[in-house]
Parts: structure tokens; C-alpha cells; sequence
């Protein structure tokens, strides 16, 4: 049962036949499906997930990461005190992140309320730009067991052919160039759109447009971070799970708060029961 | 039982009390203490990992993650298959490996690996350069359980005041510069430096010398991939998961086997018992 529980953990949204495990401990599929019975009310009474059973044949079981709302805001309001430190004020009202999204623990609370969010709904692959987004990234895919792909502003020889767009850069009003492999995506991908933090919108618009290049299709918008932008970033929906709501550079005052995750997420309940399948 | 192997796989290199558990829980010490038994003997079977316990008032627990060397030759053997095909030769001989390193299932493995060299050496950061080292470092961090930081050749306003050294890039004879955010490492800390690619080791060496520049200590060097490099590439001890032996582009062949991992690793013998402290 324990390994069983790290086997599944480490796979998320992965389906495990159970004559999988049913070789794998020598055991019949009826002593195995009872473990995973308890394994699935453990999970759902912790917050940890769902364990969602698919019947037939080519079954077996998925573990899918969410998270409670009760988990979600203890997260989210540690996050922004932590944020709210004064010296993480930078020159210009620029916020030092790097510290906060180069800690495991945070990086794997930041993935996986994010990817709690696309539980039900379907993302082939996770798009990013380097270099801050990059561990977001990495996090996301990592509880959606799905790759992710790296957009760059400079091309590099080891990527093989490219593909690029130009965006606006919102907050300095440049044109910009951003590319990415042309081998990375797939035409009809569905593309969840992360990055670390964002102000007028720009690069996240371009990594739309990016995603429109490739004929792929745009599952969701993430951001770590967002600025108490004035104005329109006219750009389509999107998440944030920070919002920096006032940056007083004067009086080395900053202030974070959580951003729209609680608006923008439907918490799925867990509930524990002995008996057949949970969905 | 399933909750408590969660929450250590979860906190590698972590100690957590009993104490901690046996309130999570409301059970007594001495059933926390048998479910940690079976836990510890179910990871030496498997080969998960150590469970180490640290006895007295301020002791605890503690998952330590190994590696068997059975597992880390079907690990290695199986990436060397993969990077062998010939449609990842890139004009130039330069190697196509940005598909591999964003996928979650080949990081976890490769973060394993590298961190399982530390399983009982100290470790205060990781550290890398952008951009194709960082799913490699945020990989070996979650396992080891402490920070990464970023080296960037190019210095962004929201890094604060960085540190700069010069390096020799091998493969061009260029002279570079590299950058990292004065804020990241404290003096005397143990740097593991890792990166995904070595070729002349001009960018290794110069991670080296930022090290040295922070008064901080190299604890190990690691990376996912090396060329065959014919020549001293005058740098410290290293490990390499892959070495690329041979690159012949006029007939697109690619030849890839494992690199000098199981030379450079004492693999940590775990065996099951019943009874008291595994160490």
C-alpha cells in the first residue's frame, strides 16, 4: 500500500492498469482494489486528491492533484506576506522573486494549485517564457504529468529550426521578438500558458499569439505574480495567485494580496466512501 | 500510513519530529513509530530510499532519496536509447534535448539520480545557468530539498545587484560574462553546480569561479549530458548521466551511452529490518 501510494504520487493524471500493481506485489486485483479504496479516502480526506476509477477492460486508476479552499488560502496568504517583505523592493518598483520561486516547497505549492485548477480539463502541454517562468513551468507539468516548452527571447543554435512572433513589450512599449522550436508543438495542442509575473501583459500576449502560430489552442492563463496594472492588458482570462497591490518605493512599502485564483477556481469536493467508484 | 508516506516523499532531506506526526493523527508515539518501520523496510525493498532516524528530544525522521544501481542502469540505458535517434542532430552537431528535459517523467529521474550522489553529503544550493540548466536544477533541488539559484549571461533589472565573472566559452574561445544576483548565496555555503550540456566545460568553469567569488564552497558538479571532448577541459571532478560518443552529420548517426555516473557513485546499500534505527 505504501508503494502503491508512492507509485501513484509520483504519476499523476497517469492511468495505472491494476493488473499493474496486481503483478508488481504478487497480489490479487481484489486485495489491490481494496488498498486503493482506502489510498482514495485517505487522499480525499487529506485534500491530497482524487483517485478517480475507470471500470473496464483498459482501466485501472488515475490520481488527480487538487487542492481545498481551506489549503488554497493558507498557501496564498503565507505567499503574500512573504511577498510583502520591504526588501524585496528593487529599484524602479521592480519585486525580487527569485528567492521564492528557487525553494522546492513553494514552487510544488505554486504547481499544484495551478494545476488543481485543470483537474478536469484537458492540457497537452505547458508553455513558458525563459528564463522565470521556467521553474512555474516545470511545477504545473510536473502535477499535470504533461511537458512543457520554453519560449525564448534570443535563439539558440541547439533549438533546431524556429518559429517567432513580435509582441508589445507593455511596460517599455518596444516591439520585442520571442521564438520558440518548431518542433515543440503540435497543431490543435491545448496550451496552458504560465509565467512568473505580470504587468501590462504583453509577453503574455505574445505567448498567445505564439500559440496561434502553431494552429494550437490556448487552455488557460497563469501568472505567479500581477501587478495593480491602471488600464486594459487586453488579454483573454487568466489566473493570478498574487496580487502586488501597492509598491511605495519612497517609503520602501510593498503590499501583496492573493490574487483571482478564488474567483477563477471551482474547488472540487472530495468525499471519502467505502464502496465503488468515487466520480 | 498513506498520509505519512505522502508527507515524507513530499519533504525529502526533512526531519520531522514524531511528535508532528502523532498529533497530525492522534495516534500514540509507539504506532507512529511501527507505521514508520513498515514505511522504512517497504522504501529499502523498493528501493525508494532511505528513511533515517534521528533518535532524542530533537529527532525525527527523515526520507533521504537513493538510488539502486539496477534502476540507475535501465534509467541511463533507456536515455541513451532516446537521445541515439538520429532526428535530434541539429546543423553543426549540436544535440536536440529540449523535448527530453521538459518532460516531468525524464526530470524526476535525472533529479534523482543526481541528488541520490548527495544522499549523505552536504548540499546548501544548487546552481545553474540559464536557460537549459534550470529544469535540471529545480529537479535536483526538489530532491534534495534545498534552493536552486540562476547564473544569467544576461542581467535583468528584477535580480537586484549582481556579481559578475569572465569566462572562456570552450567551444567558441570567446571570452563571456555571467552574472548572479549578490542576494542568492551566503559565504561558505556548499554549491553542487549542475547543467544539462558540457561540451570544452568553459561554462562549468566559470560557474566555478562565481562560486569562489561568493566565498561559498563547490560541493560537486554535475550534468545531464558531455561530448565526447577530445582535450583537458581542466575542471574539478564531475559526474555526467550521458556522454555522447559520437556525432557523425554527413550521415546523421548519433551515438549516446552512459557517462561516468557509476563511476562516480557509491551506491547506498538498503536493507529491510524490523527492528530499531536503519543507520
Amino acid at each position: 500500500m505504501i508503494d502503491m501510494t508512492r507509485y501513484l504520487l509520483e504519476r499523476p493524471h497517469t492511468l495505472v492498469p491494476l493488473t499493474f500493481f496486481s503483478e508488481k506485489f504478487s497480489s490479487a486485483k481484489s486485495s489491490i482494489s481494496e488498498d486503493l479504496t482506502i489510498i482514495r479516502n485517505t487522499f480525499a480526506r487529506q485534500g491530497t486528491g482524487i483517485l478517480e476509477t475507470v471500470p473496464g477492460a483498459a482501466g485501472g486508476v488515475r490520481y488527480i492533484p487538487t487542492v481545498t479552499e481551506d489549503d488554497a488560502k493558507s498557501v496564498l496568504n503565507e505567499m503574500s506576506q512573504r511577498i510583502s517583505e520591504s526588501d524585496r523592493l528593487l529599484p524602479g518598483g521592480y519585486v525580487y522573486l527569485s528567492d521564492l520561486l528557487g525553494e522546492p516547497n513553494v514552487l510544488r505549492q505554486v504547481g499544484k494549485l495551478i494545476a488543481a485548477q485543470y483537474a478536469k480539463k484537458p492540457v497537452d502541454v505547458v508553455m513558458t517564457i525563459a528564463t522565470k517562468g521556467i521553474p512555474i513551468a516545470q511545477s504545473v507539468a510536473y502535477y499535470l504529468n504533461k511537458p512543457f516548452v520554453i519560449v525564448r527571447r534570443d535563439s539558440k543554435i541547439t533549438e533546431g529550426s524556429t518559429v517567432s512572433v513580435n509582441y508589445v513589450s507593455g511596460s517599455s512599449n518596444r516591439i520585442e521578438k520571442m521564438e520558440l522550436s518548431k518542433r515543440t508543438l503540435k497543431p490543435g495542442a491545448q496550451v496552458l500558458v504560465v509565467d512568473d509575473f505580470m504587468k501590462g501583459g504583453g509577453t503574455i500576449n505574445g505567448m498567445v499569439s505564439m500559440v496561434k502560430e502553431f494552429d494550437a489552442d490556448l487552455a488557460g492563463i497563469a501568472v505567479f505574480g500581477e501587478s495593480n496594472f491602471e488600464g486594459s492588458r487586453n488579454i483573454p482570462e487568466y489566473t493570478s495567485l498574487i496580487q502586488v497591490e501597492n509598491v511605495d518605493t519612497e517609503n520602501k512599502h510593498i503590499h501583496a494580496i492573493p490574487g483571482n485564483y478564488f474567483a477563477q477556481t471551482k474547488f472540487i469536493a472530495l468525499t471519502p466512501n467505502q464502496s465503488g467508484v468515487q466520480e
